[in-house]
């Protein structure tokens, strides 16, 4: 897969796969024969199928987990939007090189391979309060490189991010693709006080003046960050190999909900990790008609709840796979 | 430990270890230093700081968890509580002991050695709408065999049961302890119709008249079940070796809260895995001022919630014991 031209990503719904309804029924009729009463696996029942119609086998089992995490900078750090100082991000890089990060230890707790892939991290993306944040090319250069990065064995795909500033591009492209104000969107991310979410709203609120109504894939590359449209690319080659993802928080999310803007379908094959204590992640749940797998107040990013999501997916399989039914139990029923 | 009087559980809360404070603050520390904003881990980080400080350690780990199901028969099926029949039981424990059950696969997903224990099924209790469950030895037996099965050698413990009716005896347990009416506790377990749920609020209104206002030990002897008896003994011995116990559904909450109706210290050493889809179970959390870790819809007890937290505690500790302090991955402070 090779993303070509931004305005061709909507037509995409219309070519890539779409669920297997019968290895979601057959799904189904197993867990309904399990040695349980019907139903009373909850939710981990409702992941189970979700799972069997993506991979296309009323069976799935997660051999190989992927976990992505995208790193990018943001031009629009000039405006102060962030407490730390943006050479954070490269330091937050190697720190994922070097295992300390708390997605390396999610990943490896609940048994994913990860690799972390800096986008021109010496380069940030122009201050959008200035100008569009990245050409149509350097968009599409960024989401090639998120639909190289997608392991064709993969049977599940977690996605994260890292950069200092993304949660200021999260709620620009939030606003702009659902409206509502900006103060509606902007939260404290890494930490920003009451001053410092003015300052997001007043940076925003001048980026959106500047950039005006645009197209979904217009608007990502208008105000967005190479990490979020790494994020997109990966979302799509995901979909092309029938591989279900994981979305985490805010930014993530955000990233995701362009894909949603353009074409509700191109996010069915996605999962939520978590909602964030991020406050404007509950809304951009809301807006992409996702309801998330887990609700912890974290607010990290890093792919981390996604990654923690990734454990309850396997204990849903686990059971799925491995619970005798009535019948192979001599149980009496009802 | 062995309980000898249903009369001195109240008086063991001035007696049993207390959290550890320093342990508690040194893990609060230590949380503070790692990289990530601080809070960012948001439960994650507080459950990292609950174990240190059961387990007296700034930097707990969990080297073996242990899950504990325990099964008893209920006479009060003899009132038509429960659509199943009563074999049903000893049919799940033989599933369980052959691998074939929820809980064993995710025992084995989430690393906890499991253990079941049949407590005299071919001997269910008495009907509570007759006289007593359980006389007081009967109680105490099934008490001390809890206490037995709790290995000191565990760092966490899994609670869990199994017992055709027991959902009956269950709202007769919090209805008695908590008060409220009957229909404001009962649901319909492993699958009772309205007419189902009619007769056990019917049965439960009857036992209550006859029982009459009691203390809480002599509420579970007349209304409870061996089970429940027994996850109150595994509860004392865990928190007499400082081991943190992981409370599965209504059923398992419902005897734990004996305890805490006794005296509430005596549950501070417990999290509960997750709020049941049964109605009464978030009734009773609020009555024992527990907010559970996971919400799952989930309904089928055997500590499948327990266990499926148990994967959520071990995210935990990894980021609590792997992840770099600022000062040694050298980033940058806001």
């Amino acid at each position: 897969m090779n993303i070509n031209n931004l305005s061709d990503i909507a037509t995409l719904a219309n070519q890539l796969p779409t669920v297997d309804g019968a290895a979601r029924e057959a799904a189904q009729q197993h867990q309904n024969n399990l040695t349980k009463p019907p139903g009373s696996l909850g939710r981990l029942e409702e992941l189970a199928i979700f799972m069997a119609g993506w991979r296309a086998t009323s069976r799935p089992d997660i051999r190989m987990a992927q976990a992505l995490v995208f790193a990018g900078n943001h031009g629009v750090c000039a405006q102060g939007v962030n407490p730390y100082p943006q050479e954070v991000t490269k330091q937050m890089v190697a720190n994922f090189e070097h295992g300390g990060a708390a997605i390396n230890q999610l990943c490896r707790a609940n048994g994913a391979d990860l690799s972390v892939i800096a986008l021109d991290l010496d380069r940030p993306t122009a201050d959008f309060t200035q100008g569009p944040a990245m050409s149509e090319p350097e968009t599409l250069d960024a989401m090639n490189r998120g639909v190289a990065a997608v392991d064709p064995a993969a049977d599940i795909l977690i996605l994260g991010e890292m950069g200092i500033g993304n949660s200021t591009t999260a709620a620009a492209l939030a606003s702009a693709l659902f409206g509502a104000t900006p103060a509606d969107w902007v939260g404290p991310g890494t930490g920003s006080d009451a001053a410092g979410i003015a300052r997001k709203i007043a940076v925003i609120t001048k980026g959106l003046a500047l950039h005006g109504a645009k197209s979904p894939m217009t608007i990502l590359a208008a105000l967005g960050g190479r990490e979020q449209a790494a994020i997109c690319g990966a979302v799509l080659a995901a979909r092309k190999r029938r591989i279900p993802v994981i979305l985490d928080g805010f930014i993530c999310t955000s990233a995701a909900a362009t894909l949603y803007a353009a074409d509700p379908r191109l996010l069915e094959h996605c999962l939520v990790g978590h909602v964030s204590a991020e406050p404007g992640h509950r809304r951009l749940l809301d807006a992409i008609h996702q309801r998330a797998v887990l609700e912890f107040d974290m607010r990290l990013g890093e792919g981390s709840g996604a990654a923690l999501a990734l454990g309850i997916l396997r204990s849903a399989l686990a059971c799925h796979n491995g619970m005798a039914t009535f019948a192979e139990a001599g149980i009496s029923e009802a």
